[in-house]
């Protein structure tokens, strides 16, 4: 089966789903888009053979040649377009945030369940990727015993120097490592703290760069995870387990080890693109096989709810400077694992 | 555009083959498949909507309802068949060897100088391999200098204790490096020795296993290939290329890094499949993407027959206990780089 | 010259030094020996030609066939040993803690300043690991920018299930840590604050193991220590400092590579022995050059000083769960850099 | 007790080894020294107190205050001087080679069977090295079962333009191969056939580098050595064993990691010191605890002799391009394992 996908936002994230969906994997088309600038919808439709441009998410959701929706547009849009297509009846790749806000999530949820069926797939790609699901493996395998800690590193080479604020370091960057260790350990977060190292002069004037995040797990399971969006050197996301009997860590994904000038070694992406691109394909593939299938695959509305409680805990223990419980609803049976 | 594949040959590698275009790779489907045993191609057919089963590889090649042919068949069926779709004017996709013997390739190479036009794929995947790619764009950014020596080794844990003869260790096996030197090097291979280290007890007893295979590139560059079918400890392939300033390496390809029991380290493949199957998807997308695009891509029939040529040599060597310098014809201007 | 050593407490770390002095290390012999356990010191004297048993520290320092006191004696006792020492105008190389309490730390200092030269070397053996070494020349090279953060992780395979108190992880594990970073930054350390994740199940019922110890500068570079007491794949420590341009990490220490059963890695030591044996050694080389040349080097009892009162702030933290302010003397010109 | 040591030859290596007895290593003294530039001679020992110099090698080897002798003069004065000292009945150490030639070596070996004791230990470092001693001990406890199959490499930086010949890469570089092989495999080598790849442009013109040199063990286990004396990168001596059911590699050496400009890596030696420093202080520490303890340690003349065998051998196949077969004698029972 052909899933026939609408896309509303063609903005970078948006057109590089396109360009998945059209040029590396199997099982999908792009029918429609839809965007704010109309503009740019034409410019990306024009390409697109087929593909009809529509003036609104709503009308995009209703046209009768899209059997699922992908929401790449930005956060605070997501609510109101996921909501419609729930209702609409169709399934939705949501980017992350699910929306910006726990509230807004809980919503979603709620219209999930009212509408009697898993639709919503939230687009934390981490998960496909092949080093975290090793660690995973290795985990669930029991190789290295009962998880105790966990060593968390997220360095960007470097964010524009304006535009970027010290909460999004938390909302756009740390999300990641929220969601993770929410899968990686089959258990909620309880409290989150930030700690506030030298900042960097490489960092713009007004941000904290970089950040701790730390993350007590429901177990008690301990998360520090150093957040650097200015790190020069290259992209860098690291995570090390530390359990009763060993620890798993993700490997250096250097394809060749080169040899001059006194060094040996190899490289670090360049951006996150580069060093997740593999896992964007295996999201996105495995989302059109469940909307092909009929099921759902994949982090859920919950997920995305869970991450932004999370993410508002970790935002106000930065303004505070305190350590912040978890402030979260209760799981609906809907959403047993 | 969908290519429509006929696929002769539904053994292991077919099957994966048509796995790959129908649940992995864009832009194809399997719309015809044949087999030597009707009954294999009838069970294969099955589970692929409107695919046909014909009962000649020939049949397959004038069914309508294919744009393109996938050969995996027994080698020393590759000549007609492919001969025969190259005749019918259609791109064809011929896992290696090419052909069994370098006159046979030559023959092919006529035919397909007759058309007119590229048509042929081999199957030599390992030049998709994301590895041995980062290792050629080294080598080709002068990274470190001239290319003098390479060494390499071809590591199976085991293969089955009958059958599986010392000459297969080199047409078999390592006419890989004899493809990916040439490929790397941008040259031709000029003689080739074999060298007979001590036996492995683990080998079948007729078995000369490990073997080196010593390669002399055109421009005096040694390579030296350790060929151990029954390694036991797993699928390792490893080369390293020295160069005048430097030198540059496959890198080890464990996704993570596990500390227990007083060890740390990574794991080592289980098989092919394990360490390559990315460089086949990426082989055989290139192929639909070419064809779709009425180009040419990858190994032509050119690096089919230098192959050859060189494990013709290769095996005399073997026989003779001499070195053998490799006998070729000049390369057609049709088959220019 | 050749250093005539006296050694205060011939328990494995006292007897250990003996070995080194006399089989290892060059300048130095070992002429008396004392110990509270009299039968003790008798046994270790009978294999030392020439050296002679005291039935007291004091009788020992005062010994003209001594040049210099080694106090491996346990820690209450080094105070009193090594005004002794400083008393006599002998130089004393004191193990670690220099004491145990700030208090006696700074009694120490004052006896050292009004004897008017610097006597006194602490055991602080880290500086002398070529691993640290290469870090600190990486750092003071401007290799990887400012300082900005620090992970370090002390695993231990195990302690005795009896006698070893969670205080204790803080006052002989991280003690090490303590030390090592104020030399690493040349800078001292301004809070620490503890904390605890979840139980390990090999810990002894009233030990929380693992502990988070953190530590800020005084620049605010933040380190944080993973102390794990019973991790139990071996003897590990590791470190990575963040910069603002990039990050320099102790590297493994395995010799060699292994390949067997689908697995590649090395080793990891399997104690503290194992893996500092020869930052011992260079330790007490070092000091024994400088008795001879009647100059000093090493850890001083400023740092023996520096990090009781680290230590003592820990604790409180340990106790308390809050971060705790380092209360500490200026420092003297004395002990000037 | 203290060993009196006579230094004959103090270039480059005798003061290096003189620096090693009196400010590294533990039980030895330089008490007397010889060069055949009687002036160098007098330098030296100006700044060792008590130290004597004598005008000829046999005058040093007559001295009553020698209890045994070092010899690092050039290789064509080896002979007479370590008989010299075997026939004072004086321990000797000697640089290698032993003798430039195997007879040489013979009549050495006669000399101290006549003396009726071992009094010969030949400067092979390397068998001191943690690495090779790791990976001996590796093979010894069946880890990777047996061998069958090494790769070798030996990079230097560069070797000055003029004075060092083709001829010398085997005779100065490959001869630490060819004993390192001898002791970790227990074996004699049997043939020995030298390959010539593509010439390094920063070779000396009149130079073949790099060489590959093959050593055939009586065993049939095949050792190939890259030697390449112009690599530039650094100084990189590495080798991998492959056995029957795994492998056994020397690690890098980095004492730390470095993240920087979108690397990671370590360093690589800069020379043979910087890389076998500490294999040189063990090697002699062990020669001066056999000679305090009147026994004998490390690489014999059965050794030496051996190594001067093959590296005649070797030599010979440079010069015809022939496989060679190593000429040698019976190993006398005196020389028995």
């Amino acid at each position: 089966m052909n899933v026939r996908v609408g896309v509303i936002g063609v903005g970078m994230i948006g057109q590089d789903h396109i360009r998945r969906i059209t040029q590396v994997l199997t099982g999908g088309s792009v029918t429609a888009v839809n965007d704010v600038d109309a503009a740019r919808a034409g410019q990306v439709a024009a390409v697109l053979p087929g593909a009809s441009v529509h003036a609104t998410a709503q009308d995009l959701i209703a046209d009768g040649n899209v059997d699922a929706v992908l929401v790449a547009s930005w956060g605070p849009a997501h609510e109101e377009q996921v909501v419609a297509a729930i209702a609409a009846g169709k399934p939705v790749f949501c980017e992350k945030p699910l929306a910006p806000g726990s509230d807004a999530c809980l919503r979603i949820m709620d219209a999930e369940m009212a509408a009697g069926r898993r639709l919503v797939q939230v687009g934390f790609m981490r998960r496909y990727d092949t080093g975290y699901r090793a660690m995973k493996a290795t985990l669930d395998d029991g190789g290295i015993g009962a998880p105790l800690l966990m060593h968390c590193a997220h360095r960007n080479p470097s964010v524009p120097p304006y535009g970027f604020t010290t909460d999004m370091i938390i909302s756009d960057s740390a999300v990641h490592e929220i969601d993770i260790v929410r899968w990686l350990f089959g258990e909620e977060i309880a409290a989150a703290s930030v700690l506030r190292p030298r900042r960097s002069g490489r960092a713009a004037a007004d941000m904290q760069d970089p950040l701790v995040l730390l993350l007590e797990m429901a177990s008690g399971v301990l998360v520090d995870d150093e957040l650097f969006l200015n790190a020069q050197y290259g992209y860098d996301v690291r995570g090390e387990v530390v359990g009763e009997t060993g620890t798993v860590a993700l490997a250096d994904v250097s394809e060749v080890t080169v040899r001059t000038a006194n060094r040996h070694g190899g490289r670090v992406p360049v951006d996150w693109r580069d060093r997740f691109i593999r896992a964007y394909d295996a999201e996105l593939q495995d989302w059109l096989n469940a909307v092909a299938a009929g099921t759902s695959a994949g982090p859920s509305s919950w997920d995305g709810y869970a991450a932004a409680a999370v993410t508002d805990a970790a935002l106000e223990a930065l303004r505070t400077g305190q350590r912040t419980a978890v402030s979260m609803a209760e799981r609906p049976e809907f959403y047993a694992k």
